[in-house]
């Protein structure tokens, strides 16, 4: 079994290089990983809790979405989309909302820093604080939820959403009599890598000491000949420790590489040939991304269908079921169907043929089939994309005669006469 | 022009006779008003603060709207809809979520009652306080702002919350720099009919004292001689003021009967009289009412059907145009429209002829097309229903020659060929 893995990217400002060395580049070597499906989104609604420049909001969105696919996001083995093009979020949101606790909202990290700050200078408790800031929490919890994602790797900062998260789920479950979600776990990183900006405190927007991402490469130099050290000459020995210098350099080099440059420090290399050296190692790695990101920056139109592509697909895949499940869960049914029929139509239901995706540990994507009792009827070979898996069952589910079934994508497990049935009483149900 | 009107229907419990007098019966007077345009919706959503027994919110808004429709709502002639079916409310309710100040819904009134109630108990301010009942004037704003309704009629109770949806549309505005909603007034009914139930008190589900709206002509008579009188004897006259069973008369008699009624009060009627004439006129009223209601919940896929139907059409007409609206407004925007691009793209919009249906005092439907400047360029006659003057925008936004034109539906207020070439130009910017 493949584990489902959820990571938000907020969608405001430009991407610098602390950002790709603590959160890109580790999320996207995870999104390599062969035991995972991982679900990367833009967290575009979050974004507008505080951004109210609606321009600037488009044009982040683009620039973040460009960066991660620059990187190295493969849009066709991960799930990559955007928040707000999947409406059923914010209907869930809303059934997590009349679940949950309001008590335990106030209790959340970022509302109770901004309430301190408010008491701290004398100001009323919520003055200046929106309720999309005390709602986050039960926002967040839905990102997580209409995807049943079972892990969520987060800073030690977030562990407490994803608490949260935990506890909407469970009392949803318990409220409506059945596991519909499962409960979601914080993967924490401990060692979150964090870079020193040009000052040496910590590369942040905050404090204006970032080197963009893609700046380039003209920019990258310059920028990089800025970083402050201290005034030894040249021919004195540079000690590495404490050094944003030496920091960035073994951000982006490899050990044998980081030992030299180690070297060179106690050797006495001259700061404009260690910054020379620096730019040279960072330029290496981010040169083949910048070029992509301009590619990529030139065709929006390319990457706006790449985002609605992934969000319709993840929709008719699981959003609109499931969400279709949970409206019934909690009485948001179709009057045709009363009472008595109610338990009839849950059987029936229940009864059904399914059709189930998942990733193996190697990587690919297969599906099955199942019959009502969870007997195999069909399964697939490896496929190398969940979209090429999907075409597959796309055909599949309007097969109705035998030769329709012969295909080196996926082989029969029962008879031929038992998976038609199987695939009829879809067609019927649908 | 006309007024857009809106108002809400919990979907709770069953109806009783005092719904129907204080609540349904006044408010399907006022929807066939002709001055309006009426939006009546089963408020499903916030009865999940609530409700969380799902077989029995099912029930109820089927009872619901089956009362409604019983007693004379006019699917054809105002909008009746139910919540859950139009997800642009969703996602309004996040947008307004970011703008609305936390501090502002400290002050609701239900949630400080609760507080207070919990306070008064010993418990935690929030103890069992959902963030539903917190954030329910947020949502309640989106059902009325999504459709730009311009009046809400509310009891007293409820001012504050249509002042909220005032705060929050007017700080939309504000930050997003136009005027997207129209501010919402409280329409107050101050003299909210109130009847009095079999014991005396206020007829209410929590006193148990109720009459069920559609209960049948044998119970409704035990009910009604169930009515707590004094002993007086029959002979003796008996007063009217304070009397239940006299109330209950007037709420359903004419002044006439109403006066005729008291001179039998003073003329010593029994109490048994008493109560058959009473019997007798409020049986008079709801059998009709009672014989359709049993004829609409036979036939619960024929209201699931106008329930849909009623979302669908507004959601065409306005919800998903006008939710496309705000998602631009607040920054959600198609990436492929850069910068640049924007401003073209408003100027093209702005400068498309448009349709507008509307209502006109003669309580009829009516439509008009006018060119990129306002100016008029066809006029409809009066449609017994939207649909059908739906159905003919549509017919018309085919026409591509000038025997399409050619109607006595309609008539042309400018050139056949420029009205060809606005209709040619909507079908290009569709």
């Amino acid at each position: 079994m493949t584990t489902r893995v959820l990571t938000g990217i907020t969608t405001s400002g430009t991407p610098h290089l602390g950002n790709y060395v603590g959160a890109v580049r580790p999320a996207i070597a995870a999104s390599r990983a062969t035991d995972v499906e991982s679900f990367y989104f833009l967290a575009d609604l979050h974004s507008l809790i505080k951004a109210q420049d609606p321009g600037r909001t488009q044009r982040s969105t683009l620039e973040i979405a460009a960066t991660w696919l620059a990187c190295g996001l493969d849009p066709d083995k991960v799930w990559f989309y955007r928040q707000s093009d999947i409406p059923e979020i914010n209907e869930l949101n809303w059934f997590l909302t009349c679940i949950a606790g309001k008590g335990i909202l106030n209790r959340a990290h970022a509302y109770k820093a901004a309430v301190d700050k408010n008491t701290a200078e004398g100001e009323d408790a919520d003055a200046g604080i929106t309720a999309g800031l005390f709602m986050y929490p039960v926002l967040m919890a839905a990102d997580i939820l209409i995807f049943n994602a079972k892990q969520v790797p987060v800073g030690r900062d977030q562990v407490q959403h994803i608490e949260m998260a935990r506890d909407f789920a469970q009392r949803f479950n318990h409220v409506y009599g059945r596991e519909f979600f499962v409960l979601p776990e914080a993967l924490i990183d401990e060692q979150v890598a964090t870079l020193p900006g040009l000052d040496g405190r910590k590369m942040s927007k905050s404090y204006d000491n970032t080197i963009p991402l893609f700046a380039k490469r003209e920019e990258l130099r310059r920028l990089v000949f800025s970083i402050l050290t201290d005034s030894r000459a040249p021919g004195e020995p540079k000690t590495t420790e404490g050094s944003a210098l030496f920091q960035l350099y073994q951000a982006f080099a490899s050990a044998g590489e980081t030992a030299a440059f180690a070297q060179a420090f106690a050797d006495g290399i001259s700061w404009g040939d260690a910054k020379q050296q620096l730019f040279e190692r960072i330029d290496a790695e981010i040169a083949p991304l910048r070029e992509r990101y301009e590619a990529l920056m030139a065709d929006p139109a390319a990457i706006e269908a790449t985002l609605r592509r992934g969000g319709e697909r993840l929709r008719e895949q699981f959003a609109k079921p499931f969400l279709a499940e949970l409206r019934h869960a909690v009485g948001l049914r179709d009057l045709s169907a009363q009472g008595g029929e109610e338990g009839k139509q849950k059987k029936a239901k229940a009864a059904l043929p399914v059709f189930k995706q998942y990733r193996e540990a190697d990587g690919r994507f297969y599906f099955k089939l199942t019959d009502d009792a969870g007997v195999l009827l069909i399964q697939s070979e490896g496929f190398d994309s969940p979209r090429e898996a999907g075409q597959t069952i796309a055909v599949l589910k309007q097969a109705a005669a035998a030769d329709a079934l012969e295909s080196p994508l996926f082989k029969l497990e029962a008879e031929t006469d038992a998976v038609l049935e199987a695939l009829q009483a879809l067609r019927e149900a649908g």
